[in-house]
């Protein structure tokens, strides 16, 4: 299993793309590769690559490779997102997308295909470097499909999958004949699996693109229930995979943990590195997973402004480049990679009652019928359990190639409404 | 009479702030001197400056005053703008203020403080050059404080004051001692003096910071009433920087012309440099007019996308260099700059009946009442005659020195509204 993390640069954060110092980069990954990870995931900035519709700045595109090589230097392969897009509570969009230029970027034709461009040529400037894991079309872009995003780009679900399909296209276009190995890649927030407002659906993380990829953050609602070290919190990013896999029509697609984290407005800090430890083997008992990538590898300097306060802790080093105990932890897990094996144990199906395709998303969510009553099950079988789309049961989905040897039904909970939010961003 | 023009770099417009080429830049420098012009307004991009709230990237400051530099190596004075803020119908906002973190840049406390840090720094790094003009705190910031802003940042007049002078405040903090010849301004688009929405009022421009200030595009209206090359049209300046005078105290306070161009959209391009010849010499009539900087000194590359059609054309060189008809018009004018002196001929002065204060400025914008009786005076006259506001003679305003000896009424007309908006932007 390949174990990583997402690269957050220790001096500038992202802004860092504005000054790119090589050395600096040099000294961050080479902290990196000293905890025993093999990859780093790597966001450009959008605007910055991308100032105007048709202007695709061929040093910012040269920059990206060159971070892709400083990485390999270190030893480290990387992972390369296309669309930032959003980071960390911030939007990054260009100047010809927003105001008295606002378009919907999911569906206005010049914008996507200039988007689609980005993608390409993103890809195309990383394509031969030896050490590229793949091309992910961007960073949890559902953000700004729907509310809760103030300013939302709506869009159907037919649409997100238009493009979709556009910028995996693109992406494999600017690849060639390159196939890394986790080839290309979208990447979506849990809303898609926990709101009923989102038109980026599972079924687009189960069946676009090359894996399925799952972004895990317990801020959502898991830890504020279940405290920072209960199941719903160490579990949640299990539940996530096991869950988006229930849409897998292929048993054997994989499975990439693209992002978790451990929040400490949720998590408290000296419960990070348990936190860190039992959601890596929860997770890597998940049949499928490919890979694990933690966020994040440095800290955001206190000195940079307005981050929702969360957002300063979550690297595995400081800002000044010290181990943290999580970062330790890290380390301790991936000498010992050899026990992070999946668990194949035939055990019971949690059925998802899909028969309503605009309001089942709830019962997944923390609170919901679903979260839940697979958490106890977890709880009494101690190990999580299977996930069962009721409309696959229709269609004859074959049980026992995924080790499901009994179906149990959820009573759907009334519930409370809960926002799948990124952490409030305080400063509003 | 100072005579320059707004610098837009050929290559890369000002995303090129992005790849500084000094070679470049040097090279734009020396083909606006060889017209005989005398300064540059230039325009670093705020989000690029400060992309974090916090942060004010010390390359970019180093590169703001590299531009001052190699326009002093060219014989060039320069003008710098801190806050664009807005250029050419694109908004450039940094991510902190965006969306998730949407704040009002005119009234949040935080945001006003990191803004006048911005501007101070701005300023501090470019305040011992020997060719340094002056400081204006940002290009028509009073854009994004009303409709038809999509997403204005709303402000009383009395916050409005509070910011300008903050703003204001911290450039001539970043200055310390120096007091360059245009010393601090701030630059507001015609809407504060035509449309009763805007928060930015004529008392802001006329009483805050050393000169006033006023930027004329003729497709506000003007032009399509008047024609390209009609008496609304070329002395449309005019007209602004004697209304704008009306609310001086001192009948001395300097105006400048800072921003005026022929947008070929409403003037044909064949008539362009007669329109620019017109345009100055009945500008240069109005007494204590500092200078004029036209707008602008390249063409916007055909290759970059979504600008407004009538941008691509405001240049005095193309794209590749080449001197258009304007620019070998100015340079003429530029030659025959003792011809542009003021008009001190004593005439009648027009009356602005501003007795209410919430709906007389839609007066004064093109088919307003006061602005067809003024230019229909200029015709009968011979020259544009004087501004008086009804509340001023109320205060037994001096009207000797300011030549009037006769004051004469506008009946108010019935108005067609009508929006005092940059160029439709057609992407939209």
């Amino acid at each position: 299993m390949r174990l990583g993390v997402n690269y957050t640069p220790s001096q500038g954060w992202f802004h860092s793309w504005l000054d790119l110092d090589h050395a600096a980069v040099a000294r961050d990954f080479a902290q990196i590769a000293s905890l025993g990870l093999d990859h780093v995931r790597i966001f450009p900035l959008w605007p910055i690559v991308q100032p105007n519709r048709s202007l695709l700045r061929p040093r910012a595109l040269r920059e990206i490779r060159e971070v892709v090589d400083l990485a390999g230097e270190a030893g480290l392969d990387v992972g390369v997102d296309a669309i930032q897009g959003h980071l960390s509570s911030f939007d990054f969009l260009p100047s010809w997308l927003a105001t008295w230029h606002d378009r919907n970027m999911f569906t206005n034709p010049d914008v996507v295909g200039s988007l689609a461009d980005y993608v390409r040529e993103v890809a195309a400037a990383v394509a031969d470097a030896s050490n590229l894991l793949g091309v992910t079309v961007g960073n949890e872009v559902n953000q700004f499909a729907a509310r809760p995003h103030p300013d939302p780009h709506e869009a159907t679900p037919a649409q997100v999958t238009q493009w979709l399909d556009a910028m995996i296209g693109a992406a494999r276009d600017g690849l060639g004949n390159v196939v890394p190995p986790a080839g290309v890649t979208h990447a979506m927030y849990d809303a898609s699996w926990y709101d009923d407002r989102q038109p980026f659906l599972p079924e687009h993380a189960a069946e676009l693109g090359d894996f399925t990829v799952t972004h895990s953050w317990v801020f959502n609602g898991s830890a504020q229930r279940h405290g920072g070290l209960g199941t719903g919190s160490v579990r949640h990013a299990e539940y996530l995979l096991r869950l988006s896999a229930a849409w897998h029509r292929d048993p054997a697609r994989p499975l990439w943990l693209q992002e978790v984290g451990a929040p400490t407005n949720v998590v408290a800090v000296e419960d990070a590195p348990e936190f860190l430890e039992r959601t890596v083997r929860n997770a890597a008992t998940v049949p499928g997973l490919w890979g694990i990538t933690w966020w994040c590898s440095h800290d955001v300097a206190r000195s940079l402004a307005d981050f929702p306060p969360l957002e300063y802790d979550l690297g595995l080093f400081t800002n000044d480049g010290e181990t943290k105990p999580t970062g330790r932890r890290l380390a301790e897990l991936a000498e010992r990679r050899h026990e992070l094996v999946p668990v194949t144990k035939p055990g019971p199906g949690i059925v998802v009652d899909d028969s309503d395709p605009t309001t089942y998303r709830a019962q997944l969510g923390p609170g919901g019928s679903v979260f839940e009553a697979w958490n106890a099950t977890a709880e009494e079988e101690g190990v999580g359990p299977h996930i069962v789309l009721r409309s696959r049961i229709g269609e004859s989905v074959d049980l026992a190639p995924r080790g499901i040897v009994e179906l149990r039904a959820v009573a759907v909970a009334a519930l409370e409404p809960i926002d799948v939010l990124h952490p409030a961003v305080t400063t509003v």
